[in-house]
């Protein structure tokens, strides 16, 4: 059971409420009025838990798992213990997470303002807004209804948050227009200068960064992430994107929406991305490039031309991933050869 | 136009003006007394309005270009349309950056102490200096005349800033002395520890950093950015030099005047950069190393030996970029052959 | 000397005195009652300083310091300079690290609540325990004896810290248990969510994480890390282990007793790292995998498979390191005869 100092506890449910809440069929043991305490792993879960089976490696797991009811596809809910309820799903990794946030459901902000907090009088809250000790917000801010500003952070002057945007302790926004239930965790940094200026014999001439960031609904982005505001053109981060941490965006980057960025990314300014781009750890793009939607971009890949949609690279620089293997291959056999 | 919740905006400014500020000449249309309102992109631009074209990707947009204004090269200048005036110059850029800074400046820090700073009294503030709200300020720092410190960044004891230094938001300094007209921005590091500890058989043994950053004028460091004191002798960053978001940068690390480094470097202890270094995007530099003026590192580049003064080098590890070039098609060309 | 402004000193020490905290034997000019005054490096330290020899490129250095003494291993300590009274040991460097220590101790936190501290109620503080200005500690948060909380700082409701933390300024912890003696340094993020998520036909699905973060005692963590929580199991950081600047730790990885990451490191969820690991700068790792006890794991090498105990991979793909440096001579040749 997740440690009550950190996670709060509801339910008990009956499997039927679960499947209800998951859309998920009741089979195996069938057992529909069971009660359910909580979530949990294969292995560990008992007769009051529900687990999951979304890989095969865990199908041995499965088979022997104690747990009183399992979310399960189709195909394999068959091989599921007699004492097991399934809960058959298309997708049972989003049935866990539905019946996880069930039982241990995110409180939501406590409305109030810590005496703490410095909040310029030209600043408007929103029903419902709670915002943490020593937050700083600043004139003409706009927070939305119920949104949460977290320990120490700071909101420049003018941004406007969306209903619902929870802010980690330690982060700083200005110069945004952000969407509503967008996270940003601790240390996120919105909205500063993008790396800008022009050589000039006396030294380099800063470029005045005139855009702004906007950032769509239901955006994600994690701990220590960097976005710079755009230098004319605005940078933009496409609704339901998510941005894992330590990720750079430079200025005027475009995203679409429904992307994935994983930890560590660096997107040079002005490249765009379509919808549902996928780009793994470490992976770095140059700038002024297009990024087709669905591309999938592999971890450390090394992006110097445009990407075509629902093309997949791997590589620095990158290359079509069959063309990346075949070179691996390539290589070894050579060096082998070589060496016998 | 930018946005009016962030931005201020200064003039209007004739033509004449504007070519005074940029060393520019007037030429095409040569409306020297041409009231102008704003800078923007050659293909907004209105006839009140001045653009710039530094890149010959852009020169169609140029030749049909509504702007009043336009900043050019000599060569280019002809292709003007017939309503444009041209600000002839060697670096169009530059001009427009100039020309940005005069409609939209940065407004000066807005000099006084928030209520909420805690500033130890025997630090030193210099004249005009503006400290945001939470921010603080430890013992015998001196602060230079009209620097701004922000909202909940932290200058730790004996630290020096110069004249017109600006700190963003959530900044932790410390150990450091820092020239004038310095710009960290929000969440740099700059001062901790750096990373050194001896083996021992009861575990590692902590190595005391007894050294400082020192930090030349006109420097600017991007967010999150990390610059470790040195462990005896200093870590130093030349007069000029531009560093990018969440770039990390070792203990005794030597950096020259007017160096570039792109987001999210890594250069690692005690490693010597001449001047105008400039390093891409992931670059990586192994400790100890010396890296002569002017020499380029591609972005993603693994850098295990010194390069000399004005090479270039690509890849990892890191190989002259001619030879990194002939490499990559090689295997290309090899790979090919093996599949066919 | 270090900078008084930064640095405090104490001693003098004879080398007796220094010999008998490091274990050293004293040879050479042998003046165990000589005074010393400070640490020194070997071509700048005088005769009332301590200096070491942990590198073969230092010898012509050693022979010719006008250091009092010397911390140096037996076979070398014959080429002392007749000056120089040795200080002999296996480990010179560690020998170094200890009289830093005795010269420039750390000077212990400052009991005591700032007045713009925000504390819970709730909350519990160690005897001895120093909380800077601005700091937040949330409800039932557990501080030991003789913790630093830095200026700016964060820690979450129902954390513990064990005795001796130190936290920098601008850190964010949440959900965390954390050892005797850890430090982490300005901008650390500990316990923010992972980056869990599951596809939807109407966007992703947020996976509650319902873990926690565990650090043994004795870790140093760098500034602007990240360490994530765990999804249901924990994320483990062992007891000794040594984490740089900018490292991104993925929810549920477990890492092993004294392992070292240099700056830039990310390790993706649930990877297991074994005990004494060392990844060199910018290596990346991804998910699920399993790193033996004593791996070494190159700079920049991107790790898709596990790596058995005591291996040493470099490359990306990372690769047994001999056959690295193979394929990397194989393909320098081949590109070679091509161009002749």
């Amino acid at each position: 059971m997740p440690d009550p100092r950190f996670f709060s506890v509801a339910g008990p449910f009956t499997v039927a409420e679960i499947a209800r809440r998951t859309g998920a069929s009741i089979g195996g043991a069938a057992q529909a009025e069971l009660v359910l305490r909580d979530v949990a792993p294969l292995d560990t879960a008992g007769p009051d838990e529900v687990s999951w089976l979304d890989n095969r490696k865990y199908l041995d797991a499965f088979r022997r798992t104690r747990a009183g009811a399992v979310f399960v596809e189709p195909t394999l809910a068959p091989q599921a213990p007699a004492t097991a309820t399934v809960l058959v799903t298309a997708q049972p990794y989003r049935g866990y997470a539905l019946a996880a946030q069930a039982f241990h459901p995110e409180p939501p902000p406590v409305p109030g303002v810590a005496p703490s907090a410095v909040i310029d009088p030209s600043a408007r809250l929103g029903e419902g807004a709670a915002v943490e000790p020593n937050a700083v917000i600043g004139a003409g801010a706009e927070i939305g209804k119920r949104c949460l500003i977290g320990a120490n952070s700071t909101v420049g002057a003018g941004s406007v948050l969306g209903d619902d945007v929870r802010i980690g302790a330690n982060v700083s926004v200005s110069h945004a227009l952000i969407g509503a239930r967008v996270r940003l965790y601790p240390g996120v940094r919105i909205g500063q200068d993008g790396f800008g200026f022009a050589l000039d014999p006396k030294g380099y001439v800063k470029v005045p960064q005139l855009g702004r960031v906007i950032i769509g609904d239901d955006v994600e982005i994690g701990a220590n992430s960097t976005i710079d505001r755009g230098a004319g053109p605005d940078t933009v981060i496409g609704a339901g994107t998510m941005i894992d941490n330590l990720v750079q965006i430079g200025h005027n980057v475009q995203i679409g929406r429904g992307c994935v960025l994983v930890s560590q990314v660096g997107i040079s300014g002005s490249t765009r991305l379509g919808d549902y781009v996928m780009i793994g750890g470490q992976g770095g793009l140059i700038g002024h490039l297009v990024i087709g939607s669905g591309a999938r971009i592999g971890a450390q890949a090394g992006i110097m031309r445009d990407v075509a949609p629902g093309e997949t690279v791997m590589g620095s620089p990158a290359l079509p991933i069959k063309e990346f293997f075949r070179q691996v291959a390539t290589l070894q056999r050579l060096a082998k050869k070589k060496s016998e």
